[in-house]
């Protein structure tokens, strides 16, 4: 099996420019889209696009409470879909959230994102992941950095570079509620890593990123190259970034907690091939392995997008701690 | 014998508003300093200043060249002064500096910190410790929530709050190097902590905080209460804090290091007690208790502030990772 991207072979191979487009260009999809010319370049130079407020904060509230009911659901929490914090137990991710929530799944569908991500893919589109993430305050730890790709291609057998990642955060991201960071342009290089993977790695690897950290020479230059960023701004924001863009994040030393919906576009021309480590891929709910229909828009004309609120049912409050931010 | 602010008692304790003024009045030097009545005010609302840029960065470049050669003497490294970080093994912190270097310790007899101290502590001052931090790239792990007070009264048995932390800053701190974060307002309470000290506490407690860090409770409300800020800027900026307010750094996620000289000012009529968690006292390098003269200014028109070059030796060249940060 010819293998464009090797890592993970057990010796050190030299980082080299990716091979694939950053903006998948076609007639079909790229004139037609939300994104004008700069916005397009822009996340071919950075490889990841922000939009401060980009849904008011009502539309992304009531995630909490779906939050809530599976942290009080006793079966979906002795799932594997559910990743428990490692220092505390307490739940950190749901994957495959558009399966289990059709509020989740309508927002993936939302005419404006799905519009974005055919035009950056330059095809039809489906959804190789989706997760809902909570980072407590003083409690959820880090991430290392890596390249999503880099185990998508491995683990899951993601033949190349051509998805993009949305974050929607759920509650405000500032400087110390362990943000995600990026490094501007570092999606331009493929960063082969050392280690081989090992059976079952899936099961450590969501709690904690040990394997697929490149090493710190390649980390050096290329965070020198393009400085790092931190996106931050309020309950609503969207961060639209590249399957191998680097990314990692701090711990959170805040009270307030950190989270956020995550979902992963792939090419419907890009579907998963055998792991490219050679061991069994990895579950369905983490990575979309039967052949999924392509993402179709959701008909903002049909269905409000924000829903009415429901007669004898109490507007939504936050909780003190995820919106509180005195500086 | 009474205590004060008593701490580490085995059983959680209420927080309390502090006994101590945080600005200490007095007709000789409060009319008699550099800082108006607009900075002291701001100091005693926040506990801190931040002075961006106080020094230039020729003034603190030699520094790297006393870390550098404390780092390749052998007999240092091996003492208990030098601490090195539990990762690595790498120099992170060398206690009492101001004994090992002429410039070390005439920086902290620079007329403008010393009359700002002075101004803040109403009474001569002397080093209660003193120490260079070195905190490298990818590597230097953060410390947790603390008063450092909360330690000094426990550990050395420093009686009162009246006393002063400078920072100066010797690489650029930035939002991704694990920079100072502090809670505004925190100093005005006196937060007990509840594991009682065990002995030699000071050999682990300079690796990792782990003892005297407040209950999660405690710190939400006080950092909803007050916000969180994390001052940043160039090589030279610094920092006064009083020894009260609580700090802490997450850990370095970024390729450049961070470095800096940190010194504490006691008042000389605050000298140490035998320490109120029962036990000997810590060693002399991390708490004066040898009764210290009063610090007198340097006189810079005897001395200049930045040395001239001596013959023969190139100029010095920081590292690139000392200075590089893009965005």
């Amino acid at each position: 099996m010819q293998d464009a991207y090797p890592t993970r072979r057990g010796e050190p191979l030299e980082p080299f420019p990716r091979l694939d487009p950053v903006v998948h260009s076609s007639a079909r999809f790229r004139w037609h889209g939300p994104l004008d010319e700069c916005a397009l370049s822009r996340y071919e130079r950075d490889g990841f696009l922000w939009f401060e407020g980009f849904f008011g904060r009502e539309r992304v509230e009531p995630f909490f409470d779906e939050l809530a009911a599976l942290a009080r659901d006793s079966e979906a929490m002795n799932s594997d879909r559910v990743i428990a914090d490692p220092a505390n137990g307490e739940l950190r991710s749901v994957f495959s959230m558009h399966t289990l929530s059709q509020r989740f799944s309508n927002l993936t569908r939302d005419p404006r994102i799905l519009g974005m991500v055919q035009q950056l893919l330059g095809s039809d589109v489906y959804l190789h992941q989706s997760r809902i993430n909570d980072k407590f305050g003083f409690q959820g730890g880090g991430f290392d950095w890596h390249s999503d790709f880099e185990t998508w291609h491995s683990e899951d057998g993601m033949p190349r570079m051509r998805a993009v990642s949305a974050s929607i955060l759920l509650t405000e991201n500032n400087e110390f509620n362990g943000p995600l960071m990026l490094i501007p342009g570092s999606h331009q290089f493929f960063v082969p890593c050392i280690d081989r993977t090992p059976e079952d790695n899936w099961k450590d690897s969501l709690k904690k990123q040990r394997l697929g950290v490149p090493e710190k020479s390649a980390l050096r230059w290329l965070a020198n190259r393009g400085g790092i960023q931190a996106p931050k701004g309020p309950p609503g924001s969207l961060l639209l970034f590249e399957c191998n863009t680097l990314h990692a994040s701090n711990m959170n030393m805040s009270p307030w907690s950190r989270a956020n919906l995550f979902f992963v576009y792939n090419s419907v021309e890009n579907q998963m091939q055998k792991p490219y480590c050679g061991l069994q891929p990895r579950p369905e709910f983490l990575a979309t392995r039967n052949r999924a229909s392509p993402l179709t828009m959701r008909d903002d004309a049909v269905e409000p997008a924000v829903p009415a609120p429901i007669n004898g049912e109490a507007p939504y409050e936050p909780e003190m701690e995820h919106n509180v931010f005195t500086n």
